[in-house]
């Protein structure tokens, strides 16, 4: 079958197509014909720094595609269209997935809009309701509100509790598409204080929780931003990942919970649940469009290096997808 | 009635007995005939540093005592033994507390003893339960372990569920005392580091959750001490509350949750949750010793200054209480 891999750690430029054999489902996972990967920072990560470029591995995290062979042990049939993440080897004709890790397509979506929920949508999802606890009618600030992970974000906030969402982002462009999507108070970070604006946007009240892929920069703003009792869910430091002169009071007078974390390193039971629950809430709202994956750009296999490309430069809007 | 005030502002001799008239009811309070109080730091804090000293508030937060007088809306009658933190007034003869925030004390303990429960019990339930979402097994480092809240977590801890308790503290008599009451690992902290120490006690695993009382001094060596996914309740900031540099990448890498407290401003509703809970999980372990109220020394009501005093020289191990 064809490939993608770094021929060495590199630029985009290393990307090549090769031969490799197709893969060989153990009992426990799904064999899945790709119709669709979608490109990730992970895979720029992957192809840089690739520890033992020998080895050569296939790259790609986010899979959607047809099973082409099943196991006794899952309920998902040859035929079915399955999305999901997968421990590389995505970007190619064929794919393993854990079957219980594999989400079954819902019917309304192509395979390149099913290819651009997995790692957004769960991100957002982990960090809305598993660790950011948001409840019915909340407020939630959501930084980076044109990226993957807020423009899911901000769709899962609105749509599945009714929150309040207040975004911040750097363009009027990303500002249109968050309120399309359901925000509700849209802040341009270049030219507002964003704490100023969420607090006169919360009669000084402060939110419940913040979706952090800032960090560093940010720090001041965010606690400032909180309200009594808020939570903060720290997935992202593109604004520096050391803080100084750290005020402990506050965080104790605020009664803030912070919590870190990364979805990658999680243990395979815990992705199983999480994508479980996560299509069991969601399959519906994405039939009756209340949510929608937000694709930026599709581009074909033979163009993965370009795909690469056009991600490092940063001007995506949602998801950059490449259909096989 | 008998009550003690403070003259104005200042040190432990500005405490003085004077008349007052005893206080009155209204629908959701009992009049409790005071017989023993705990001194608590914020009753230090209250006696050196009363903006409006002109007021003269009646102190003191810790009461136990006999119910003087019910209310239609109280199930707790007339008679019954009860004890409960209160919003001031509690060194009287008489004081009042809200009736869903006042606690049966189990027919075993006395008055004394009784006093000497709610302040650091209530706070390392609510630290080790609530906010730190301890379990069945796991393991918990407790800082300060030979102080009030300290000692009450230690009982907590293990008797509730059965925890691995590791603390750190400054003499031998608080080792020892840590020891008796249920750790089964005692670090310290002038002789060990305790982060080294903690890693040896989990075969490098960390522990689960940290009750933290130091803050800023120990940020380094808690961070090394906790396991992925560990919980951290900051409770205290006796090592100072400003931290020079603080990694976000750790707190992302290890998915650490930080979550800041104080007791004392949460609300009614929480302060009477939070006492219901508590007297339910704890009644029938206070009645077979498998809790117990830690005192230090007892005063008489005319030694309230030297049981300030006493309170300030930081040697006590577990509650300072004055008897009426």
């Amino acid at each position: 079958m064809k490939a993608i891999i770094a021929k060495q750690p590199g630029g985009a430029e290393q990307l090549q197509i090769t031969e490799r054999p197709s893969p060989i489902p153990n009992g426990k996972e799904l064999l899945i014909k790709v119709e669709a990967v979608g490109v990730n920072r992970l895979d720029v990560i992957k192809r840089e720094s690739n520890t033992d470029h020998l080895e050569q591995p296939i790259l790609g995290v986010e899979v959607a595609g047809v099973v082409e062979k099943s196991n006794p042990n899952s309920n998902i049939d040859k035929g079915t269209r399955v999305m999901g993440l997968v421990s590389g080897g995505a970007y190619a004709e064929y794919a393993l997935i854990p079957s219980d890790r594999a989400m079954v397509i819902p019917d309304n979506l192509s395979y390149e809009q099913a290819a651009a929920i997995p790692e957004v949508f769960l991100t957002a999802y982990q960090t809305l309701f598993w660790l950011g606890n948001l409840q019915e009618d909340e407020t939630v600030l959501i930084h980076a509100g044109g990226s993957g992970v807020g423009t899911a974000a901000i769709q899962l906030a609105k749509q599945l509790k009714g929150a309040n969402v207040i975004i911040t982002a750097g363009t009027t462009e990303k500002l249109n598409t968050a309120k399309t999507l359901g925000a509700s108070y849209c802040i341009n970070y270049k030219e507002q204080a964003f704490d100023q604006e969420v607090l006169q946007a919360t009669d000084d009240r402060g939110v419940d929780l913040i979706l952090d892929f800032i960090g560093a920069s940010y720090w001041e703003k965010n606690l400032a931003s909180l309200s009594v009792d808020g939570r903060w869910v720290l997935i992202g430091t593109l604004g520096g990942s050391t803080v100084e002169q750290v005020s402990l009071t506050e965080l104790m007078t605020k009664r803030i919970q912070l919590t870190g974390t990364l979805l990658t390193p999680r243990n395979d039971q815990y992705k199983a649940k999480l994508a479980t629950e996560f299509i069991a809430e969601t399959s519906k709202l994405f039939k009756n469009n209340q949510l929608k994956p937000v694709i930026d750009r599709v581009f074909n296999f033979d163009q993965m290096s370009q795909a690469h490309e056009y991600m490092e430069e940063n001007k995506n809007i949602g998801k950059i997808i490449v259909k096989l």
